[in-house]
């Protein structure tokens, strides 16, 4: 999907929430604010939101000389969720159905997101998701698509979500699943260090999009990365970052993702705040089988 | 109150609202905030945030050549409130206290503001005001000063809201009040046409700043402006524009309004959405009789 103009004050609004987590000196924090303008004044709009948030989210990591600002609170994320794995599983168990749970338990993982909505309530998110439901679901579609698949792509987003999303593939055993990581550090997302760190590297085979990058560059991805997208007959896409920058590439993407901002929930055609589990055809539209 | 790291994302939120009021056209949306920009790289932060946006203000009206985008809104909230007033007028003759009633309502007519918050509900907002009360209230300290004073000045703020200040200022009758406007257009806040429009000039004698900008920028103001300020006895200040900018320049000064953002919630000590009638001493705390 395209950037739109109120992206502008958005992405002023994720750069100083980053050079928050850097630094606690005002002066610092107005520096890389003032290097942010100088890249985004006149950008060009005809890219995704998530391309211009991460050259933002880049220009404040140089200027500000760390690479990795949310290493500490992604470790803090992964321990705290794998501490709910026992009671998520549970939830699982007690489901009437095991997968459909476990996915609307997966876009509840979503809440961990320190780009766009910096504090969060993890078990608050997890009743409402699953009193809710999904604002679209086309879960049916996912069922159908399910007993041929040979090969499942899982594009993670987060830390911490990431335990969420470890539960889904356990749901989707024996189906062979590829669970797709970020080459380097950029915002919360996922690392290999990340998926070993929860144990992903036991349910799935954990491969790196070799990039560092806010979402997939998907033309710049690695050789390895773009034969499975292509080869997948189920992707499953984690996030808005992911679903910015892959929205109109496959027919073959589930979407699963919260809505976190009024742009993408318009081009989701839902409510900011809403969560979905959603395909779109190849003409951009929703659901068509 | 000084600006903080904060303001600048906030301002280019406010800067596109402003350029959505005036034009559609996404490219002529994103000049203005390129234009923003140019002002905003390096800006000094040792200043009111009302000063800050006010400069973003103009200059996105100056580049999108409407000195007055709100003149249609500010006219549709003035006669929406009026339609209100007979309501208003009642929940005052029912109340046990008529003008801590008055003053209650005046904070709720503070949330009409189209620069920090553009969308509203005005009748929910009074009904939470009447139930919730004010977060900091400094009304016996009004009580106590109102036998002895001679002139009171009240400093206005936007549109709509100033129907709330008129009943206001119906109850503190028969004490001359002196209700200042804005010399011209700036955001939605009042000037004399507004004034008019409401009969204000029926109940109070209305004065201009001298200025058209947001908040008041005392040293600059007109000369019969500042002979008031120097001489009320009681200073009504209402909305976050005066406060920012009229904050620790006399101890008169009763502040009304409502927190409508983070970093002036801090300054005053309150939670976002709060309202408050604060009075502060001349060492800056608050609520030293």
């Amino acid at each position: 999907m395209k950037a739109e103009v109120e992206c502008i004050p958005c992405v002023f609004k994720q750069a100083l929430a980053v050079s928050r987590y850097i630094t606690d000196d005002p002066v610092r924090q107005q520096r890389a604010l003032d290097a942010v303008m100088q890249i985004m004044e006149g950008i060009s709009l005809d890219r995704s939101p998530a391309e211009i948030s991460d050259k933002a989210v880049k220009t404040v990591c140089n200027l500000l000389a760390n690479e990795d600002p949310y290493r500490e609170s992604k470790h803090k994320h992964n321990q705290e969720v794998l501490k709910l794995y026992p009671r998520l599983k549970e939830i699982i168990n007690k489901a009437d159905d095991r997968l459909h749970t476990a996915l609307q338990l997966a876009s509840a993982g979503n809440i961990i997101d320190l780009g766009i909505v910096p504090t969060f309530d993890i078990e608050k998110t997890i009743e409402e998701v699953l009193s809710r439901g999904f604002a679209v679901d086309h879960y049916n579609q996912m069922k159908e698509r399910l007993p041929s698949a040979k090969n499942i792509l899982y594009i993670g987003d987060n830390a911490g979500e990431i335990v969420f999303d470890k539960l889904l593939i356990e749901e989707l055993s024996p189906l062979p699943v590829t669970f797709a990581v970020k080459e380097g550090p950029i915002l919360n997302d996922v690392t290999k260090e990340d998926a070993r760190e929860v144990g992903m590297d036991k349910v799935a085979r954990v491969i790196s999009t070799g990039q560092q990058v806010i979402g997939v560059n998907l033309p710049e991805a690695s050789p390895e990365f773009r034969r499975l997208f292509e080869e997948a007959e189920i992707i499953i896409s984690k996030g808005q970052g992911n679903y910015e920058t892959l929205d109109g590439t496959s027919d073959r993407i589930f979407f699963i993702l919260r809505a976190k901002c009024n742009c993408v929930a318009r081009s989701l055609g839902v409510q900011e705040g809403n969560v979905v589990l959603l395909r779109k055809s190849k003409d951009g539209s929703a659901g068509i089988s």
